[in-house]
């Protein structure tokens, strides 16, 4: 065993968040550094998905929109986000996907804005559907986009700013933005801000509320581990509601839904930014997989992740062979999400051979691996033995250089 | 036994679609008339679903979205509702909700028409969503929207509109709409028809293709049976797939997703209507509700779906007491969906007393029984027992005449 093994045996049994692993089903011993695309399986999902689908759907029939809390659950499953997102209750609704939701978001956030505020500012490495969305938001609203590096993100915004979409960890290097600073710059500003929390919503605290971040959306499917595809949420800040005006008016965001009335009247608190009928079977599943963040100290969440990352980015240090691969993730802790990315030459050709090994990160085009840390199930072993495999790897696949 | 009973067992014996009821969990015995609300539960679903959960997320994980073929799962199911809807492989996707997908086709409807175009002809009966997301629309492309009634639609139309958005059945009456008529007519004043399919898919059949119908969207929750707020699906008309430019440009619709590129290029096909990232457990189950249509005769469900209706509108006339209860629902066969809805002064006391003694139907305000008779699953029986159980809580719940 050599030095690294035994400090991650070490460590992996002095952490107090390491039970949680069981919550998971890992029974293949994957070494799985996917979480951060596509979360691994909550052991009460299956049980509980059984029991919606035979007994509330199968028996209770349409009774369950009542009688199981089918139709408030996309709040109630929302104020549990909400405390992972660090916003009071009534502030998240869980529905639709996260590009839908950002489209809510950035077409309230204009509205909010007025019509003397002409520009939205885009975090120019955002994931793309963010800035497609956000194309569209200010073609159909007659504002403009106008992309922005996210450190000149704060120092862009002025007077003819509506709104600034921004991203609270960059999906391909793992970069930790300044969400704080920039909101604050913002609101200096008298501007609104969106943040896109796919990132790091169950990856790290956020305080929304503590920062009075105004809009929020995010996937559900990476760090929560909702499932593929799981609804997004959205966060609307409270004092915000009652002027949030969705492009999306669906009937489940109407004041008296069954009133069936031809006018729009819309609903207060969060439920506004509802819009069609919740997927209940995604939904429950989601609220299923939440299960295992009651009592999960954020704090200790952080401290974990970082811990894990330090660590991956030392073993690989010391495995990979000399200038293979470079850490496109920051080394300040300030600056980190909860994954590492190396840009590596072959990057595609490495991966697939790391998944045949049994490590599962992903590839991002065009030179990039990409390895998230799911601070709930990860274990130091873990990081450990894939940076192990991924020094032999590139002994074995020639690198481009 | 009654005549009526005793026609019921007649007609339930000689009912060719009699056995597929077996491939739904409806062992309780209850008489379940909310199909259009609320389809049964399909038996295929709970096994399929628990492998998805087991297999394909729990184990496989992340490869699924290429091995379980869950990328493609939005055309591949749209297909197998494009037979249903009478539509070509290629225009169908399935995802979001039925509001989401109204949006996207008004929306795109009115770019199809052109800036000359400047008004949006909706239907001034239809279920409030589409007036709310129409208006929407009409908001943020700078058209306006005028409310007409079904029957003067199609004379309606003219060189200023745009688009007309119509409902194929009435989720109120259960009446049946002209769609082809319409359709022919919008197409001779040069505007673009979407329709709204929700009380019609599996419900009868709609020669999307036949009749030219330009966009529609459509639930699965109702007579497609796919589960408490299942996603909805999107028509296309293949000749329109190229200038269909859609208000939600998310990921999912670029023409290379994980090329991540900074510009939106849409994708060809059906999945120009896709958004984000699709909801995969909501999505298979409903995939293994649509195998109980395979090799569904779409003329034998109408047919019987008629038979189904007639009969318990007979059936009513001779148990309920005179002058009690008054059909919305048209008799002619070429004007009635698969519901029977009926006038009835206490409407919400006598569905919830009709509810306690096993007949399950839904309540409309401020007067409304509804009735569906989902041909699938739905027997001659059900509806004798239904009308009988009618006529005795008729005569125990005083009326309010």
């Amino acid at each position: 065993m050599s030095d690294l093994a035994r400090e991650a045996a070490d460590r992996d049994a002095g952490d107090e968040l390491a039970p949680l692993r069981a919550a998971f089903d890992l029974d293949d011993g994957a070494v799985y550094l996917d979480g951060n695309s596509l979360g691994a399986l909550p052991r009460a999902v299956a049980p509980r998905l059984a029991e919606v689908v035979r007994h509330e759907w199968g028996r209770l029939r349409i009774r369950s929109w009542d009688e199981s809390g089918w139709w408030t659950a996309p709040e109630r499953v929302g104020d549990r986000i909400g405390r992972l997102v660090g916003a009071a209750p009534g502030q998240v609704v869980v529905g639709d996907s996260t590009s839908v939701n950002l489209f809510k978001a950035l077409v309230a956030a204009v509205r909010l804005a007025g019509p003397d505020r002409d520009e939205l500012l885009v975090d120019a490495t955002a994931f793309p559907t963010d800035g497609y969305v956000a194309a569209s938001a200010a073609r159909m609203t007659g504002r403009r986009v106008r992309p922005v590096e996210p450190a000149a993100m704060a120092r862009a915004c002025g007077p003819r700013t509506a709104a600034l979409l921004v991203n609270h960890v960059d999906y391909r290097t793992g970069r930790l933005h300044d969400l704080p600073g920039v909101t604050s710059a913002a609101h200096a500003a008298g501007a609104y801000v969106v943040a896109d929390l796919c990132h790091s919503a169950g990856a790290l605290p956020i305080g929304l509320d503590e920062h009075g971040v105004d809009l929020a959306a995010g996937c559900t499917y990476k760090y929560l581990n909702g499932g593929p595809g799981s609804p997004a949420f959205l966060h609307i800040r409270r004092d915000l509601q009652p002027r949030f005006d969705s492009p999306l008016p669906g009937w489940n965001s109407h004041a008296d839904p069954f009133g069936m009335e031809p006018a729009y009247r819309p609903a207060d608190g969060a439920a506004r930014g509802r819009v069609g009928t919740p997927d209940i079977l995604s939904l429950l599943a989601l609220d299923a997989a939440l299960d295992v963040w009651d009592g999960v100290d954020l704090a200790a969440l952080r401290a974990k992740s970082l811990a894990l990352t330090d660590f991956f980015l030392r073993c690989a240090a010391a495995y990979a062979p000399d200038g293979r691969v470079t850490s496109l993730t920051p080394a300040a802790h300030a600056e980190r999400g909860s994954q590492v990315s190396l840009r590596c030459p072959g990057a595609g050709a490495v991966m697939a051979e790391l998944v045949r090994r049994g490590v599962v990160g992903d590839f991002r085009r065009p030179d990039v691996l990409r390895f998230g840390f799911a601070p709930l199930y990860c274990r130091f072993a873990d990081a450990e033995r894939a940076a192990r495999i991924l020094g032999e790897v590139l002994g074995d696949v020639p690198g481009s250089t």
